[in-house]
C-alpha cells in the first residue's frame, strides 16, 4: 500500500536491532484516516471469505481490527494479555506468546463464549516479526474449533520468521506494507509482490 | 442512547460488589455497529467544538476513540500502561491511576509529542466509574499544555465517583449509558438526563 509505505519512510524511525518505530501514525498516536484506508485494503482482500469474526490483541491490534469488523458488519474479539478476574480457567481459551523483543512470554487469553466452531476468522495485527503473536491467536482459534481464513497485516518485516511460518501452514496472508531489511538504519520495502 | 441501555439489560451480566459485566459486546467481544453508532453519538454531542485530538487509555478505551477520531478527522492517542523501551523518561508525560477494582496504581504514559499547548483534546473511554483514568488522561493533557474540550464514556457508574469528580471541574461530560444503582445485581438508570 503506497501512502502506508510513504509514512513508514517519512514519519518512521528506524534504531538498532532492528526496530522500527511507527508510533506516531500506528501504534501511539494513530492516524485515523490512513486506518481507515487500511481497514478497506483488507476489505478490498478478503470479502469473498464469509468471514465471521475478525480477531487481534490488545492493544495496538484494536484499532485496524475494529474498523475491519465495521466494515465486514462481524463482531470483533481481542484477546488479553491477562485473564479478567471475571473470566475464569476453564472459561478461556489461550495459548503462549513469546516475545523477542521483551525476551518474555505472555499468556494470551480469549473467553471460549466468543469464538465457536462455526467462525470463519479474520485475524488483524499490526506488525508481523517473528509471527509469534499471530501464531498464538491462530491456535486459540484451532482449540475454538473454528477456522482462521486469513492474517492481515499492517507492518510486515519480512526479513523475519513470521511470514515464513504462516505460509507454511497454507495462511492467506495480506501484508500491506512488507519490509525487507532495516540493515543500516535504512527501510527497505519488498514490493515484489505488492500488498499480499 | 436507547440502544446502549438495551444491550446492558440484554447482554450485560451484574455481579457482585457493583461490577457490571460488558464483554459480549463493549471490551472483549466488540459490536462494531453499536460502537460506529456511539461513536457518531459523540461527535454529534461534541461536533461544535473545535476538536484537535482524542486521548484514550489502552485498552478498551481504543476502539471508541479510533472511531470518534475518523469523525472528527483528527488522530488518536492512546495512553500506555507501561513505558515503551523505545521512549525515554523525558520524553514522556506521565500521571498516576489507581484502579480501586484491582487495588493497583499504574503510571500511563503519553510521548510528550503527540500532545502540544494548542490542542483541544477529546477525552474518550469505555467505562466511568471511580474516573481515576479519565482525570489522569486530564492530568497529562494540562502537563502538556493543552486543554481537554470535553469527555465522551460508553457507561457511566453514576453511583461511583468520577462523574461527581469531573462535574466539579467544569468538564463537558458525555455519558451514553448512567447507570444509578446495581444494587441486588439489578441494572438501574439515570435517565434524568439522557445522553449527557
Amino acid at each position: 500500500m503506497e501512502l502506508l509505505r510513504e509514512m513508514v519512510i517519512t514519519d518512521g524511525k528506524v534504531y538498532d536491532n532492528n526496530v522500527l518505530k511507527v508510533d506516531s501514525f500506528l501504534n501511539h498516536q494513530i492516524d485515523a484516516g490512513l486506518m481507515m484506508k487500511m481497514a478497506e485494503s483488507f476489505y478490498e482482500y478478503f470479502k469473498k471469505e464469509k468471514i465471521t469474526k475478525i480477531l487481534t490483541i490488545e492493544a495496538s491490534g484494536i484499532a485496524p481490527a475494529i474498523m475491519v469488523a465495521n466494515l465486514f458488519k462481524v463482531p470483533m474479539v481481542f484477546a488479553k494479555k491477562s485473564k479478567p478476574s471475571t473470566l475464569k480457567n476453564n472459561d478461556v481459551y489461550t495459548a503462549e506468546v513469546h516475545s523477542y523483543t521483551k525476551n518474555i512470554t505472555n499468556t494470551i487469553v480469549v473467553s471460549e463464549k466468543f469464538i465457536n466452531k462455526d467462525d470463519k476468522v479474520l485475524i488483524v495485527d499490526d506488525f508481523l516479526a517473528n509471527g509469534q503473536a499471530t501464531l498464538g491467536l491462530m491456535e486459540i482459534v484451532e482449540k475454538a474449533g473454528a477456522k482462521t481464513v486469513g492474517v492481515g497485516i499492517l507492518v510486515e518485516k519480512s526479513f523475519q520468521d513470521g511470514r515464513k511460518l504462516l505460509d507454511e501452514r497454507n495462511v492467506n496472508v495480506c501484508s500491506l506494507c512488507r519490509i525487507a531489511s532495516l540493515e543500516n538504519n535504512e527501510v527497505k520495502f519488498n514490493i515484489s509482490d505488492d500488498e499480499k
